[in-house]
């Protein structure tokens, strides 16, 4: 049975409410356990090795993760650099505004992320008309339009797909044979 | 008496509408010529280089500016390439969605500013709650909320002063003695 | 039986030169088919799509792909977007200088494959000493260090093994596996 | 008087170096004040708040800064936030490897600084054949080349030449003034 782990840091409550929104969505997917952890939880670390995928989450704080999250993979997770190699990944991030640095900050996390030998990836598809989470999910402040919140959610089921289909070798996860018909919103 | 280039590239004339938006911001600057320009004009290349700041505005497309806004670079730019250090430029970008990778495309057009010699910057301030433009100003499809439309002129505005204050050596258009008291709104 | 393309463009031949050694990597790992192509060629696209994972190769310029590399995924992929969810891929990039944008480059090949849908990775281990190709393999003009011919290697071999792994679900292919001891040279 | 400060972290001594060389050329321009200060210091974040521009070094860890050189930025320099607009800036990093992620660290070094709406610029020029430092300048371990020496030195020296020339207002401190006939090694 595939495991996917919320990793997140969150200062202000915004970046966990997007973590238990992608969790919601990596619990779509049949067969795949799913947990969500703060990384000043003990287990952190323990939590993300074990898990075949993992969402990382932090507060966009001038363009960068929070220096706490950075800390956590320097401190934390440095032990296990080389052990990982082949795990699934996605990042997602809360800024203060638009234009604010969230896209930049998935950018960060996704480096540290293929550092340590994961797989990263996006969303291909649109949520709505206006919003995506191509190279990782996006909220302004607390995600509450609908549209952010599909885009956390979709993005934990598009990791617990990968998970499924490649980790688990159950071909039937891939999106492609779940979701057949998806397109572009016109 | 300083001058600002507005250098786009459109396809659906999203970008476009950002870049008179750009301009009219610049605008709000005394002693500051202002020219738009597209790149497939015959003399994109000379109004680029003549300008002492340029805004450089681009679709977000697949993450990294458009092709021909590369080959405008790659080209018509190129020899120019040494004799350009020391303007002072800024960069936006529309995209199809939030999450959609405007942030990332401005961060790629500071790249390839940055190897010419310009100096980058971004806006500092919010422009609103929720809207700033901290590397770059972005939007979806066409510019239409009045707080992304604000984020386009005041980058603008900025531009212009950064363009005032340092080549045109007028310490009265630097941003902190214009607007002594900004703040981040609450 | 999987299939590797590595798919390239290339001014002075130094690109076309990695992509080779990248080619070279990808036939360590048995059982996977491997094609190496420019994307001038008129099955460039057809070759990409059919494969289970590319490497994606283009010069540094300006620290992003060449525009010929942009104009390829704009206008020969676009028609594919949303049809290649969860292939595998990694970038290479030929600088003129260290410290001239090549992981930038990567970078943004990285960001337009994760646009596509794909999953993209880095190696994790170092090839000597002073080597690595944590997001994508890089050169100064043609690859002629061994180091740097090494981390082509290995990054072709890296991305052979996932798609054997993942796509060929073959668990005997995953470097884990495959390479138990890898370890940081001291 | 314009005054640079070299702001840096270092674990190995090897980002120290490159600072050394780094404030060595700003000292190449008359009439600029340098001082080198560690992150660690107590009045690190008076001495880059007081300064006009400012080089900022970080060791390449994981593709992004230390967690001490964001946590400086979080909070020591939090509380100087829009006061310190227009200042200009740069950055360097030394990493394990080639292809280790020095470039990236400078991006996300250049995307801090742009946050706090400081200009920031890398090289336009080579400084040998094969050695550049267009975002930034980078280093494999201790910089012992000349060559890259020399680029943490010419890094430095165009900060302090813009420093003069846009915030002391001496036209002659422009480097296209200073150094006319530069050109790319052929």
């Amino acid at each position: 049975m595939g495991r996917v782990a919320v990793v997140y840091d969150s200062l202000s409550g915004n970046t966990q409410k997007m973590a238990e929104l992608v969790a919601e969505g990596a619990r779509r997917v049949e067969g795949i356990e799913v947990r969500v952890v703060n990384i000043a939880e003990p287990d952190a670390a323990e939590v993300a090795c074990r898990a075949d995928g993992i969402a990382l989450g932090s507060p966009t704080n001038l363009g960068v993760m929070s220096w706490r999250m950075k800390q956590f993979w320097d401190e934390k997770m440095g032990p296990y650099w080389m052990q990982l190699d082949g795990k699934i990944a996605c990042a997602f991030s809360s800024a203060g505004a638009w234009g604010g640095g969230s896209e930049i900050t998935c950018q960060a996390l996704n480096t540290v992320l293929m550092n340590f030998g994961f797989l990263t990836f996006g969303l291909t598809d649109y949520v709505s008309k206006t919003a995506s989470a191509h190279y990782g999910a996006i909220a302004v402040r607390e995600p509450r339009e609908e549209e952010v919140k599909e885009a956390c959610r979709k993005l934990g089921e598009r990791l617990a797909e990968w998970v499924g289909a490649y980790i688990d070798r159950n071909p039937d996860l891939h999106p492609l044979v779940r979701e057949p018909g998806r397109k572009r919103p016109s």
